[in-house]
């Protein structure tokens, strides 16, 4: 099983470009993506695709949206002969919805696990491979019919993570709302994934790549951890 | 039917400091609260009742919290004979579940719709009185078993709103993240409420409260409002 989930998908080089190395290393040769774009809610499906395919084609990845399926079986067939699945970011909510509605949750889950393709997500499709939903920081715009996800890592993530204090703001920080999931579900460690980082996952093995410090949120407790291999907390 | 809708509880001056006088004429004259903790996650209930009580005791209001009843029985016999039920913040998915399970949703609502309570709530608790808990800046962290709520006013409101840029933050700002609702609900107007303002509601009318300017999201559009009558758009 072969995953790498990142943070975010916009950079100062451009779109995706700061992952540009780290894409080309999982797709190890593969030459077509299964691009799933149902997180845009603003931006539509065939715009979200063009950009993209134009992200990806400089390493020589042609992608395909899903969104162009006649209908949930033909969705089914394209997901079973992907060699590479591609989650754009947006709303993880109605990403969820549009998932579950159409029955493509478990032939995704089924086709990474198996090995038959290699899954990217940024964003909300870095929330989409964890356990639940729990831990994006998006608005609820659609209802999802429960929160649960992929669970293809056994860990939560915390997509653009900060613990920025806006001078005025009276709501809780990003630190505050990750205790109360912690608070919550006291077994599950959240992984605070900051702008420009990301997880590569090799089945069992997990490597931390990026830039910065990123940051685990644990029962009562947060541990620092340096780009590089990351092992589960506990 | 009377409400208090308040974008939030702390202030300078201290916890709900801001509100006395708001508070004191949605009460007019009534000395005993129902409140419903249920949207403290990482601060206790026995702990989240004193600091109300505390807030409110100077402006002769005493308070019970909801979850000193012993089952739901008596949780829904406490709702029914209440003067005032008061819905404080924290996480509105936690709220909304709590609510839920108990079977309580429907009997708050009755009761504030015949005007038997008038009903104040801040934060999480704003969001309750609103048709969904779509326009919540709060995490998912507890599954509310959908995102229905009390449907007391036919309009959304987005506590603490602000629209301010993080400086490095690649994810969606405020306003993006009400467009998002806006696109899939284009017939359901949001008010986004800064720190320290409110909506006092008396049946159909709706009065804006507070120091600020506050902002309609439209189907495709924004309206600054100013404090005073608040007309709802179109």
């Amino acid at each position: 099983m072969d995953l790498l989930l990142l943070s975010n998908s916009s950079s100062d080089a451009g779109y995706l470009v700061h992952a540009h190395d780290a894409i080309t290393e999982l797709a190890a040769g593969r030459k077509t993506a299964c691009f799933v774009p149902f997180a845009g809610v603003t931006r539509d499906w065939d715009t979200y695709e063009t950009l993209v395919s134009d992200a990806l084609s400089p390493i020589g990845i042609a992608v395909r949206s899903l969104h162009h399926a006649g209908d949930a079986d033909a969705a089914r067939r394209l997901i079973g002969t992907a060699e590479l699945i591609v989650v754009g970011g947006g709303n993880t909510f109605r990403l969820l919805q549009c998932l579950r509605e159409r029955g493509l949750l478990a032939p995704i889950a089924a086709c990474v696990r198996k090995g038959g393709a290699r899954y990217i997500g940024w964003s909300a499709g870095a929330n989409l491979a964890c356990p639940t939903i729990c831990t994006t920081n998006d608005m609820p715009v659609a209802n999802p019919g429960g929160l649960d996800a992929l669970g293809l890592v056994p860990f939560q993530i915390n997509p653009h993570y900060f613990n920025v204090v806006v001078p005025g703001f009276r709501g809780e920080t990003r630190d505050q709302r990750l205790a109360e999931f912690t608070t919550l579900h006291p077994e599950t460690p959240v992984l605070g994934l900051p702008e420009g980082n990301w997880v590569r996952v090799r089945d069992e093995h997990l490597d931390l790549g990026g830039p910065h410090t990123s940051r685990w949120f644990l029962d009562t407790d947060v541990l620092d951890v340096q780009p590089g291999p990351l092992p589960l907390p506990r």
